[in-house]
């Protein structure tokens, strides 16, 4: 009566599944996570991989068996799907505010040892009052903006302060220091980029220094993304470093020297023609409800093709009079941002030598909150 | 151990809901409803409203108990979502490709009039033989392209030709042509947006006369979005309009002239300010992955707010430092795109009176097959 459960397409060709889906290349998916494993055994820090990029509970596994030391999210109901799948050592690289949000996550800290940023001293108490009524302890580690301008204390003093606040506060356990370079993880030019990077890690390491000098010992160095695992990662007082996109990389991280070159994509979105209005345009079953489009309009991987435009439903492409697809033929086409094209499926496609091997729920799509 | 059922949040104040959140103001919304459905009783033209706006079954119920003669979807998935819901006259405006769709939607035949788009010979034999072989009658409309540049037959010749193939049809029922001006709705200048409009629907009325003059009759003239429903929906011609914005409205079609003064905005989004790190940024708990931004950054109806910027689970917001907001506290964010926007959650939170009346899942979000 309805669309078909995803698990009947298992062990059928790619081109028979139904449209419009997400595809894993799974030998090149697997190639990521050794790839990336592999670099950490070179670094003194450790690869704490971000879920929000794959919001699946069995990908965070894959990741922690290869030898990452814990997981990282972005939003509490990701970090239930995935203490509820097992994984204990959860990082949320954010603040959770509210009642009912730290209730949920004084509950998720007696049954795992979450870890949660903090950047705001009454924050800090309404953590500590939640924990300390349940007989929690939670992991704190405090955001500290190094320029993206967006969350985080102050480098230095203000640091300090809220440090000693959660020092003296029952319930919660100060752990270290965290700093997210937003701002310079997707510059496409590495020297660009080392510089860049480099001015943001250092002012999370004079901190450090100055908490430690001040007699605050800071124990975990959490920063770092794809674009900048190898330099942020390459900082002996970093310990842990939260890429994520590595897994699926998309036409934007591609172009980021250093990076698309090591790490292929291994992340489609197979889609069906649905009309050839004319030689020179076809028109598919792929929109704006199915990829995202604000790094720039994802682009097919056919020769002789190129997106024009989304609309909601219908991406539109220019066409080669030659290029031979008829109404019911499928093609894949290349994400831009393969985070918020994750978040609108229910279900990812694992292919490998053509056949579908497995089909796998994205667990926390749309755990918002 | 995770995030509350929606429902607890009935008879609450909306400020008590968690947050991202997308609210409906229950009273503009039925105004909205009533406003549309008394303009059809002007005109010849009825109301199909487009269901891809809002993706839910008891609101194309309420759509068809204040006069709408049926529902429009986008997606056969949507069709399907709608009929599981009683609801029996549905058009899906686009093309149904693909054998295991094609079962689908005659399946949906058997249990509802469901009629369908076409623009190509080889998809109206394919959907002929498999009505056929399950002894069901599929009404069809042909699409004709009317200027946006996507899907449809050319007007004239082409059109006939493919009228005449479903005549000849088994299994399907001609019903008439499909003219989407999908290049005109949102177009904020009436006197430009009514030109536009005109010559797209005149190459609709011009087809409909060349089909007859060779003895084909043409009974459903469809067409008409929220932006363009009083210029489409006053041609004599055009029996029924395909509006869907209007229900939710936003800050995109709230300058569209002529419409957005008649339809005032229902939707919001509701989300925590989870960050104040200067008195002159405010970060809230809104970004990428529930409101959409291919039409313009969506704007907090906070005064002395500005939106910066979205990262996927932030928004950064510039504010004036007067302005009193702390971590915790909640405001409303104006969407640019309702439909997309929609797309991006599970439920609406119905509020009147500041009070959560009603909780409505979203029940064909993701529904993009």
């Amino acid at each position: 009566m309805s669309e078909a459960h995803p698990d009947v397409f298992i062990g059928i060709p790619k081109e028979e599944i139904d449209t419009p889906a997400l595809l894993i290349d799974l030998d090149v998916f697997e190639a990521n996570i050794r790839t990336m494993a592999d670099f950490f055994k070179t670094v003194n820090a450790e690869l704490r991989p971000h879920a929000k990029t794959h919001k699946t509970p069995i990908i965070a596994h894959k990741q922690l068996e290869a030898g990452a030391i814990g997981i990282t999210c972005a939003k509490l109901g990701e970090a239930e799907a995935l203490v509820h799948a097992g994984i204990r050592d959860v990082l949320i690289a954010n603040q959770v505010v509210g009642t009912q949000k730290i209730a949920r996550l004084i509950n998720l800290a007696k049954n795992s040892e979450i870890m949660v940023a903090v950047d705001d001293a009454d924050n800090v108490d309404q953590l500590s009052a939640a924990a300390e009524a349940k007989g929690a302890t939670l992991r704190v580690l405090v955001e500290v903006s190094t320029g993206m301008g967006r969350c985080g204390t102050m480098p230095g003093e203000p640091t300090l302060t809220l440090a000693r606040k959660i020092l003296k506060s029952k319930g919660l356990k100060f752990e270290g220091l965290m700093g997210y370079e937003g701002h310079t993880v997707a510059r496409p030019d590495l020297i660009e980029r080392k510089i860049e990077t480099g001015k943001a890690v250092q002012l999370l390491i004079d901190t450090k220094d100055f908490l430690e000098e001040n007699g605050v010992a800071v124990g975990i160095m959490s920063g770092g993304g794809t674009g900048t695992h190898a330099i942020t990662g390459s900082y002996p007082e970093m310990t842990e470093i939260q890429a994520g996109s590595y897994v699926f990389m998309d036409s934007t991280y591609h172009n980021v020297e250093g990076v698309g070159d090591r790490f292929p994509c291994s992340l489609t979105l197979l889609t069906t023609v649905v009309s050839r209005p004319e030689s020179t345009r076809v028109i598919v079953d792929a929109g704006m409800k199915v990829l995202s489009k604000e790094f720039g309009i994802p682009q097919p991987l056919t020769d002789g093709l190129e997106m024009r435009g989304l609309s909601e439903e219908h991406g539109t492409m220019d066409a080669e009079p030659s290029v031979d697809l008829k109404p019911g033929d499928k093609l894949e086409i290349l994400p831009s941002h393969c985070c918020t094209t994750v978040n609108l499926h229910d279900c990812y496609y694992g292919v490998r030598d053509g056949i579908v091997e497995s089909i796998w729920e994205i667990a926390a799509r749309g755990k918002s909150q």
